[in-house]
């Protein structure tokens, strides 16, 4: 049943009739749909309640024509349980920020049914609306994202706590990080058992470390992740932004897909990465906030990049942004698949 | 006499007994002789007054023992004569945004022995304070970065609106690139005039684009600026930041050094560049806040992974930070002397 989504397909690099298309971040703020449920309910709320949070991982399906459905909710959702507050002022906050060896051993590692059971709620009444139509994939973030927020407490420039912390604590580092792991394996975990059909893990900030660092210290958290992940049966989808020079690296962690920000050509990808894995991406955001013509042209391009290969789910390579028109959301969808239409 | 220089001989590819070293915003605030300066003067004043700027530019080659001194101004500085007011309330502001045909038309090219004296009197001091002990280098924003800050008018995440132009209105932003590009080479060439013995261009910005992009609407202007400052006989040092997929596009520009961020390594970007170019980089700054071990395994790995390959000068990836202690930055500039060492 699963292996009918072309998705699901294109992720295990079998051929496709048309490149399946879905978009980081298609259920939120440029859907005039989704802002009339956030008039009521907070960002937390609405990540809480299961019936909205389905309501909204719904709404791309219907407007846009998407390849597959992706859980609303935030990387950040499994780190309150793990006794960090959580606020949103809009950006995340994390408090106490986590700096010492006290404050990691102060942490919890999730129980998913205990801790966070709306998100796997909101994943069983997704199914069960979605009736089949496309595949839903549910997501977390990579240990070395979360860790950044975590010891960073807020969105920052340059991550300098986290990487003070790396270079002077090792020890500690390496503590919080397999502290992430262990929360992060039974949260993904959990997410395939109330039934999702794939698995994204978001590594926003991976790319802001040199090879060697992210070697040394992300790669192996990552591929322990993603090992404990392989019985499940799902496709896994890696990305690490901002990581087109070493894709190397990013694929020896496994899985296989390897999501891709709009840096490198999909060409240039894909000759470094291989027949083994599939490639997700690559369009840059910001092409959505001008007209159709550039739009195509840009569609075009990526396909004519990919030149045929199997293996391609298209994708933008980051979140949609918010003040982009629906109706060129819904226009890039219908580009991908009649432009790769056999 | 300028060929008797390390730092000049590593830019032509020539064979040096160390390697060279200097590092990008060494003039600055994390040295306490530059803050006191700055407690008398705005940022601004101290770039328009020739004395103090040679005062600070000089600083780091004392406080430091660099292989170069850069001279102490801003990428913004020869906009300001374009037409936009520019303030720093501490990030620039360039007041207001070039978004029309008409904001572009408005704009002049800039006048440098008359615009900009005070730069070309910096320059001159500096060299005569000097009196050769280490080269001078000048500097300039590339077109593109200058380009992202006159239509933002402000610092930028994304840089939608620099995009919106680019795509939806493409004559209008060309006509800004071309004359931002024509002020680029009367001010670089003024410098070299002045005195300065070596130029970097900075495209600060050059990394938000794809390859596909960076190639249509950065590259020919990139490159159109330095066939310009050919004749010269300076070595330029080309630094497009966040460009590591595309160093073959950055190459094609032209210019003896591609400056290289720290998300590549140095192995293989001197792979892709081959052995017409040199290279300059690539420590994470924020390697300098970590302890004197860790700064020392860090030079290490560098030089291991130039391999003794000729043509390498020592920077970091962007800017020093303002929080490192200077001790640390002075104890980089002995790691590299010592470990490159015959």
């Amino acid at each position: 049943m699963n292996d009918s989504y072309d998705f699901i397909k294109a992720c295990y690099g079998q051929p496709v009739a048309r490149t399946p298309v879905w978009l980081m971040r298609q259920a939120g703020r440029y859907l005039p749909q989704y802002r009339k449920i956030r008039e009521r309910v907070t960002f937390l709320e609405l990540c809480k309640t299961p019936e909205l949070a389905a309501e909204v991982t719904i709404q791309p399906v219907d407007a846009l024509g998407v390849d597959a459905a992706i859980l609303f909710s935030d990387i950040l959702v499994p780190i309150e349980p793990m006794g960090q507050r959580l606020h949103y002022r809009p950006a995340p906050v994390l408090e106490p920020p986590v700096r010492s060896a006290a404050d990691v051993a102060a942490l919890q590692v999730l129980k998913p049914e205990q801790d966070v059971p709306y998100v796997l709620e909101t994943i069983r009444l997704v199914r069960r609306e979605l009736a089949g139509r496309v595949p839903l994939i549910g997501f977390g973030g990579a240990p070395f994202t979360l860790a950044c927020y975590m010891v960073e407490g807020v969105g920052s420039r340059h991550f300098l706590a986290l990487k003070k912390l790396m270079y002077q604590s090792p020890i500690v580092y390496a503590q919080l990080m397999d502290k992430i792991t262990d929360t992060s394996i039974v949260y993904l975990r959990a997410q395939a058992e109330a039934g999702v059909q794939a698995l994204q893990i978001f590594d926003s900030w991976g790319g802001i470390l040199s090879p060697a660092d992210y070697k040394r210290h992300v790669l192996p958290y990552s591929r322990r992740l993603i090992a404990a992940l392989e019985d499940l049966g799902l496709p896994l989808i890696h990305f690490v932004k901002g990581a087109g020079t070493m894709l190397d690296l990013v694929a020896s962690a496994g899985g296989q897909v390897v999501g891709l920000d709009w840096s490198i050509s999909l060409n240039r990808a894909r000759d470094v990465l291989g027949t083994k894995m599939a490639v997700q991406g690559n369009l840059d955001p910001s092409v959505l906030l001008g007209d159709q013509a550039v739009i195509e042209r840009e569609v075009q391009r990526i396909l004519d990049e990919n030149a045929g290969r199997p293996g391609h789910v298209f994708n933008l390579g980051h979140g949609i942004l918010p003040d982009v028109p629906p109706e060129n959301a819904a226009f890039l969808v219908d580009c991908v698949h009649r432009l790769s239409q056999h």
